[in-house]
């Protein structure tokens, strides 16, 4: 049995908060596919937290799922969609991009980021009809690999975007720690890309991100394109009551928040201890170098992910979550410490 | 405000026990995508209900999600499915299936239900690689107009489809009332079909489908096959507690005669008032025949369905879930009595 | 060795003039992909003959290629094609079409044609997300069934269209033969619909097709579609040398008026000796109705399709071609006499 | 008006040996579909050099359409196809293999070709459901970039698939001018993969590639897999005559041997001239580099593509065709010469 697990920011039900809104509604008979009056109540609150009452918000179950159906609406059959290389369209969904019939056209980026340059570059190699069409990019907030986009560069990276004619969508998996970390407020989103999903399932619900769709051109009939992709939940009151109870107040940036910080606590401890990071994450993903024996120390008390190998060592994946306590991390540095002074 | 809503069987939000079951584990911290103790124990669960330790059962989150995965998993791209025509894959999935790249071909079946006969008939005009083979049966148990296949015809379609090389798949979106009013007992079921799948959601689920594969050949590679249709779960053990629950004892058995029961004394007294029903359903959905007035009164009171015009008059659906209390019911039965003698 | 095959119109090489064309441009280098001025000239010598040169023009391979690639240009992923049950889209590409990820949604129809009731029945049921939405409207000219849509009927269909913002599209692989046989005159088609293609593989080409896009909505980005597709030709220059030829004068129209000719000599001289006709066809195909010993006397001597059974008899095919001779039919015609009076 | 292109292999019309053959046949009737005894007797031809009667021969019209069909055939959903990244699927080809549903996985390679150790590093990071699951290999004789595999290449490559059950698949797009470069004898090939394709278009006839499929898994239902896909050509006897007049002797082999000659012989007078050439090719593709000025004044007497930049000058490719006269090449250098002597 394992002290902790910081393997990941889903391993835990969901905040209490949620949780008592489910409860508060066992009663309820509600309208099915997310007709009814949670799920409205929680597009309100989300528009109004954004600042705009003219975007139209859906919500699905899962972030592969929201990828798969935002990008298949937005591109034609002959499109590709530029991302990172390490973008997790590109890696980590076992091909559903391309299984709606799209390439995931990649640049190399740096720290799992875009810049308007990769765009510029995609698009002098793609000049004619053999080869695919650049349709659209896609960027991630906070990125897979911890880092954040800041104003100035997603500013630019939608103008890029619009200047050549491209939409620019932003997955939000993990958009409550890349806010919390970044200079980006949410009500600023509205301006920075044509369509996002603000993730629920990696901040503290049981599932659900939800789509928000700011340009125009991409509203029309969504609703069939994610009946389409296997993607309308008959109850979507399940989720509606979640975001309802996410937005009403600020639990859904606080968790962020809380996240965050305990990372910041963990890397700055670590740093202390002149154990190395393979980046500098400023959000709820850290990335720490051991040599092999801590590793397989470190495994007898905590579960968390091999990230890699870096010359002889390794280096490894601590995720904290909205769940994750301030005394679980004190207790892991204590743990550290005793492992690395052995 | 309506006194009731029989409008479906996913109008509330879960199970008491379900939702017990997940408040109990709400402190834990389990493994991601279906790896946890909870779906390990679910999956051992049903299988000991069906007899079988020879079976692989996964956990998907929608029905439309299941039958596109399922689907596209055992067809070739040249190959179609064969279903009936008032069949959910053909009429109420958007294009789901066609948007795997397989076509629907469709025969017109009686009651809901496909016969041996029509198997044999779509294989005798498919025979040149100018149409498409056919490569699967697709059938729903209970079907989408309250019907149930018997013991005897399952085993007729089964025999059919193995003598013709042919895949046969079972839609059990509502396979507790399917299983309620029919000679079929759950454990046959290893013997009546290639794959299947249990539904949750309609049954007192948040959500949650259960996929099982009896048929070896199609077990290999079906978590990428998840992963590859957007439906592989992060927190799959959300499902798993509550199919565990679910099937620790009989609880999803006695939803589905609670259902139907519901529905019989509701067919047995409109019956008595000399209205009519379209069909003779022995699951929970009923569908009455009222003129048009009558509609309007009810339509005051209650919310269900408007199935379809019958000469001057109006097929309506009642669903009963297994939410629906008796009181409901002799609730609606009074005020139908009221309404038809104004 | 049999005397001669009415099989079908594709059994012979090419027009002479077709291949006198060839050989002239035996020596030539050409430019790839359709980029050659023998493309741009066949483009300007149907333009002409259509007198319309606000008309975009591609060339591919085959019919079943034109439609995938055609279709799937038009729809959205959520977006199913109105086809008549007959259609070839329907029956006889292998799921061509819903390879490209979309429904073929069909209507009855009546002697193999859709009628605007058909349209606005098939809208009536596709009323919400739960249900594919009808994005456009394939026919045939001439049909699968031999049969022609007249200007009057033609017209009331694509008015049903544009009344309810579909597309609608020629399936002209017989064009030749079904103008020949109607009252719509090639240069009214402009009016008619927003996209068709000019069948050339049937009417005398190595193969061959011209896609004809009216609607400027669907005009770009075609090309990438069409290599997307699978069905841009490298030799493109091979198709326009005879499409220019084609069309320089009117052999394109002429080779359907000798077809229809032969047919309706055929037909004429049939009824004369009592044989019944399974349909009224004024174009390449008939479809007369023997004994099955009479068809076993006439394989013997011809090769032809059988259609299907017809009570105790069986309904064939024979078709004529551009370069089916009267001679070939008089001898036909008297073998058939021989034969039913044995 | 220039004096001569050098733009690819696919600017004239076909061999003068093969129109012969085409032009014998131009009163004869074929059966369709490519079941005519031209068809047939050029799959037999085509064995008989492959030393191999158990493979099966599908004639389709082009490269992009031959590895569409070929991949999606072999892979299922959730699988790539693994190639290098100058591969023609992955480069020019629309997104064509994406379309069909998978995702087009890339090595750096070497000159254009992948190793061994290419497939071991893509195995070893695709390990788990979250990723695609490699599925097969995709090579080209010659490849991209004017290079080939040796005997000893294709045995090392075709052992590592084997070995890791993955299927190897050669794109034979310039098979004739890579068997003429290379230690590989066509009769091997039935050894070193387990499908291929021996390309016409690109060596002379009007269009046409012929899929042979060595292993015995992947040859069933491949004819409804060509007609899913479009492929299927109504008058497939006219890839079949090509193939049947190139095969009967040695031409199919002669014509890439008269490429290479021409191509070597231009590659040595240039090298002579002190001009660097981008790679050591020694197919009948080369690729010098010269300056602007140089680019500027050869552009005005030949057509011939630019390459990509190399520092401040300009590599630009010259291909030789069947067609080439050595007159032509000799005409090139003494202009070259002329030019750079400015």
């Amino acid at each position: 049995m394992k002290k902790y697990s910081f393997q990941n920011d889903y391993s835990e039900l969901c905040h209490p908060e949620l949780l008592d809104a489910l409860i508060l509604a066992k009663n309820e008979q509600n309208s099915g596919y997310g007709l009814d009056s949670h799920t409205e109540n929680a597009k309100r609150l989300i528009q109004a937290k954004l600042e705009s009452d003219n975007c139209d918000i859906h919500f699905v179950t899962g972030g592969t799922q929201a990828n798969a159906t935002v990008i298949s609406h937005i591109l034609r059959p002959y499109e590709a969609v530029l991302a990172c290389e390490s973008g997790h369209i590109n890696v980590h969904e076992t091909g559903a991009i391309e299984a709606t019939g799209h390439k995931v056209y990649t640049a190399p980026g740096q720290d799992g980021k875009l810049t308007p340059e990769d765009i510029e570059n995609a698009l002098k190699v793609h000049i004619d009809e053999h080869m695919v069409k650049i349709g659209m990019v896609y960027i991630s907030q906070s990125t897979e690999v911890g880092t954040v986009y800041s104003v100035a560069e997603l500013k630019a990276l939608f103008e890029a975007c619009k200047k050549n004619n491209l939409y620019l969508y932003i997955d939000g998996a993990r958009l409550s720690s890349g806010l919390a970390a970044s200079d980006v407020e949410f009500n600023m989103l509205k301006d920075l890309c044509d369509v996002m999903y603000i993730g629920g399932t990696k901040i503290g619900m049981l599932s659900g991100e939800a789509i928000v769709i700011f340009n125009d051109q991409l509203k029309p009939w969504f609703r069939h394109q994610i009946k389409n992709k296997g993607a309308m939940l008959a109850k979507g009151f399940v989720i509606g009551i979640q975001f309802e109870a996410a937005f009403k107040e600020d639990l859904y940036f606080k968790m962020g928040q809380h996240e965050n910080e305990l990372a910041r606590y963990l890397s700055e401890e670590i740093k202390k201890l002149d154990i190395p990071l393979l980046s500098e994450s400023p959000t709820n993903q850290i990335f720490p170098i051991f040599n092999k024996d801590q590793v397989t120390a470190l495994k007898e008390l905590y579960d968390f992910e091999l990230w890699g190998e870096v010359e002889d060592n390794i280096a490894i994946r601590f995720v904290t979550s909205w769940a994750t306590s301030k005394e679980a991390c004190v207790e892991l540095i204590e743990d550290i410490k005793t492992i690395i002074t052995r």
